[in-house]
């Protein structure tokens, strides 16, 4: 009979290590119920936090943290983590959820080293507290916990190559749960499994061929395997690799045997795995993923050079398993290398095919360099849906999606559009599959999809063109609303209208380039208001108000502040930034006086 | 005997394909005379392209380039490439050594596929050259070729692992010198050590290990191997890996003999090495780089936690190979990986040491994510030296120092300085050795080392606060100078005195961040122009013009315009740009009317 475990009393890693194993497997089952009922309630990470809660347990237990240190990366399989450092009640009250956040946080714990979200970075990091140790001449063992799906992130190899030099202690917990948000894709994917396959003991060993000793641990769920594996390394004095062998969702059968749909989920039903809440099946609202990958789809029936890829995140652009297989080899998943994505997508179109890299606006800022030398500087007409950038996008600070427009907009050559509703983007998309000689971006919406079939379309989106929407007085205001902030601008030029104000609405398209021919029509006015949805500095609006600088028009650029932010409130955000339609009317009645 | 060979009658290498293995070994030796002639007389990549000559005959043999298809990694080893596609008068008549740039360059020929400089992205834009033939169900083959140094780069990494997912023709030779631009750093090449020495049979095989077929050449300077190896490999029907070890200098004994100071050149002497036109020993003008150097170098005799760490170009911050020896465990160079280095340095700063990034500007933009989430987001107080980040470093489009501002300016928390003189550089690397709040970039200032003793230090640099160098006229003009500019602005000054107008002269040591205080007392002024070494999209003077949006002062942005240059002659940019002291004083004069 297993002993009980009174989650309670667990308030540090130092509560769990004077435990038997009979009572630490009893721990891990006490730790995965509450873990299912907040996973269920709340949704999060459901397969990768089921997965580890073992192999977290066991690091805690051998390893002295927090004096050793452990670097989880992205850090979203660490809700064990939290539980047995000091956090348990945000797992086990509901009204405590949300009393952490969903990544390691140094502002929650000292067990916490960094705040992570985007992966591959762990081994790099670790590598910088190791070398600090030895600087110091300190002793302290350092680990650096790392997913099979996070290694294909260029910065995994550069941190595993460089590790491997620093000849003193340097643990590499390789978690292998075979699946990466979906599955994996790459070259070391096939050596992973053939290691599992052999029980470690393969010839070919990425890790070995890197420098480092390595262990493998078949039952990555297994804690007396895993106690022993970390014994043995512990204070170690080189770097090794511990493989291990999870399965990512266990104890969920559900999330066990769909590990992509339960890698992160809203809150779902325990038995069935149904979603929580959802709208009735077939009335779910259309996003601009789904639009793009509808249209894909039937776009390729007849055109062979179209190819769509994703860095390991096929659902940001709408492509679940159903759609991958219907696109087949016109579909590519590089895993997550975002520079592989955008240089390849450099080949694609050299070579005469025409890609569409679908991105996150958080991750494409691992790719800059690619943006700007593999396809900016050569000229290959690529095209870049840029997903969640936008202030009511991902609003944990690991994710935000509001830095984009000042990173791409200032890179010489690229086009960066912004459509404001759904025909406008699907036009933009139609052209940009037929556009020969300048790599375009597509900054997808924030927000619900909106229609607006009176929106003015164009064949042709090289050139800026800005869109008058409304034309007021000459002498008056104009709103110059960007992408998501074109209706809320339209709603403030109502506010203005029902006060006698005729202003000017322009949808500018692109968030890019200046249309001067319409923007020096505007030097009469007393002022211009620039909405966009990012950060102001380095974004749209400063490059306006650069070009009015020697004018008396006023200008006021809204957007945000220049700051990280964590789980905001998306309408706090906005009125805290002037960006609602009553506060840019009352900015703009304040530039008329 | 060997054979005589007109190079003039080389036009394309189909010329080449006519010849037997003897003519070939006389165009080898042939080739090589003009170019030793050119690189001594002119400078250039001395040991990359002597090193490839071999290799570069056996390719273009071999292959029906150009439907076959070759990517040259970084491209600075073309030159013999360059000679075999119809640019040879290009490196035997000195009249027209400068027809071609020092890379591959499509608009120099259609053998040259893409514009390259930054390294590590070869294998992956070739995979996408790959992808789209297998779109179109073409037949020809498509090579990759890549440097041992350039192997480190993440992107080589998310290049070879999806690479080897292709399932189709797909050639990757790795040109092994067994040096980077210095020497290599990293457990790979352990890796490519125990290959060559074991003539490409250990078990611990890195390509193998990735998925590629793996194929040695020991004799990577010796034709007949290498059109052994590549025939065998042509027309191949899934990805394999070519490991070629050459001999990087090959034919000119003292590059064979000092690989790292003939990795590039200026002018030297053939026959001795010793570099032509220099000054005389110990007169040397003193350069920014030295000046840290010299500075870290006295400050680690009483400090341990210092860190000068470089991504593989230890020359870019001084470190030639005694300075290095000097430093000893705290110089640490990651071989070419520029994510590792900045991810490293928030581990190292976060463990409580200080680590000091050196980067070229042109390179930083390879880490704009870890400068974001590993850094900014994580406050981790790293310092980041920039150098060649002006319109007065490096001039190829592959190497552009100009877009950095914009690039990390807007990442939130960091603090950008722009030091103007010596004495300002050094105190403000005095003053972020010991910051241990926030990351800290200071970039160096473009063109020759000035001296200013007179210029305004201060103790903490971690707010923002404009030096007022000289007050004008309250109701007049201000000019604004940051780093390399503010020098030009004083002279503009001076012009502008002469016919009787004070104007003030702003040092603002920061351009990230607005000193409201000062700002805001030119609220009055008629004219403020700001000038900056960088373009002006996303740079500091936009977030001064969009301060002053609301006010009457005129604001002008001098800067460069968004556009990629190709050898452009700095000076003719400075006046294209109007950033001469007498256009900026005609401009101040224009904002008085």
């Amino acid at each position: 009979m297993q002993p009980q475990i009174d989650l309670t009393a667990i308030h540090s890693p130092a509560d769990i290590r004077r435990m038997d194993m009979n009572q630490l497997k009893a721990l891990a089952a006490s730790l995965r119920r509450p873990l299912l009922d907040k996973l269920s309630a709340h949704g999060g990470h459901v397969g990768p936090n089921l997965g580890m809660v073992e192999a977290i347990i066991a690091l805690h237990y051998v390893f002295d943290t927090p004096d050793d240190k452990i670097v989880f990366d992205v850090s979203h399989q660490t809700y064990p983590h939290k539980m047995l450092t000091g956090r348990m009640e945000a797992f086990t009250d509901p009204a405590h959820y949300d009393d952490v956040t969903g990544y390691t946080n140094p502002s929650e714990s000292p067990y916490d080293l960094f705040s992570l979200g985007h992966t591959s970075s762990a081994v790099a990091l670790a590598s910088g507290l190791a070398k600090a140790r030895d600087l110091a001449g300190g002793t302290e063992n350092v680990v650096a916990v790392i997913g099979d799906g996070s290694l294909s992130g260029g910065v995994a190899f550069e941190g595993l190559d460089y590790g491997a030099t620093l000849g003193s202690n340097f643990i590499v917990v390789v978690n292998d749960n075979d699946m990466s948000i979906a599955e994996n894709h790459g070259g070391i994917y096939a050596d992973l499994h053939l290691l599992r396959n052999t029980n470690g003991t393969a010839d070919n060993n990425i890790f070995r061929a890197m420098g480092y000793a390595y262990r493998y641990v078949h039952y990555g769920n297994d804690l007396p395997s895993l106690i022993k594996a970390f014994s043995d390394v512990k204070d170690i004095k080189y770097p090794v690799v511990v493989h291990i062998n999870t399965m990512k969702g266990m104890g969920l059968p559900v999330a066990e045997a769909h590990k992509e749909r339960f890698h992160f989920s809203g809150p779902f039903d325990l038995k069935s795995g149904s979603p929580l809440a959802s709208a009735p099946s077939g009335t779910e609202p259309e996003d601009y993923a789904d639009i793009f990958a509808d249209h894909f789809l039937k776009e390729i029936r007849n055109r062979h050079d179209l190819v769509a890829i994703t860095a390991g995140t096929p659902g940001v652009i709408g492509f679940g398993p159903g759609r991958r297989r219907e696109a087949g080899r016109q579909f590519v998943d590089v895993g997550i290398a975002e520079q592989q994505a955008v240089a390849m997508a450099s080949g694609l179109a050299k070579g005469g095919a025409k890609p569409f890299v679908g991105l996150a606006s958080t991750f494409l800022q691992r790719a800059y360099d690619q943006f700007s030398q593999d396809i900016a500087l050569n000229r290959q007409p690529a095209v870049f849906m840029v997903f969640y950038g936008s202030m009511f996008g991902m609003t944990d600070e690991t994710h935000l999606g509001f830095f984009d427009l000042g990173l791409l907009s200032n890179i010489p050559g690229l086009t960066v559009l912004a459509p404001t509703c759904r025909e406008e983007y699907l036009a933009m998309i139609r052209w940009a599959q037929d556009e020969r000689e300048c790599p375009v971006v597509i900054r997808v919406p924030g927000g619900p999809v909106i229609s607006n079939p009176s929106v003015a379309l164009l064949d042709d989106y090289s050139a800026p063109a800005y869109d008058i929407v409304s034309r007021g007085a000459e002498d008056g205001i104009a709103l110059i609303g960007a992408g998501t902030f074109l209706p809320v601008v339209q709603e403030a030029a109502k506010i203005l209208a029902a006060k006698g104000i005729d202003a000017t609405v322009i949808n500018p398209r692109s968030v890019s380039h200046l249309d001067e021919t319409t923007l020096s029509a505007l030097k009469a006015c007393k002022g211009i208001i620039t909405a966009e949805d990012g950060i102001v500095d380095g974004g749209y609006g400063q490059k306006i108000a650069s070009y009015f600088g020697r004018d008396a028009v006023k200008v006021v650029n809204l957007g945000l502040p220049r700051e990280f932010r964590n789980r905001y409130n998306p309408s706090e955000l906005q009125k805290e930034c002037g960006l609602t339609p009553g506060q840019i009317a009352d900015t703009a009645m304040s530039l008329m006086e």
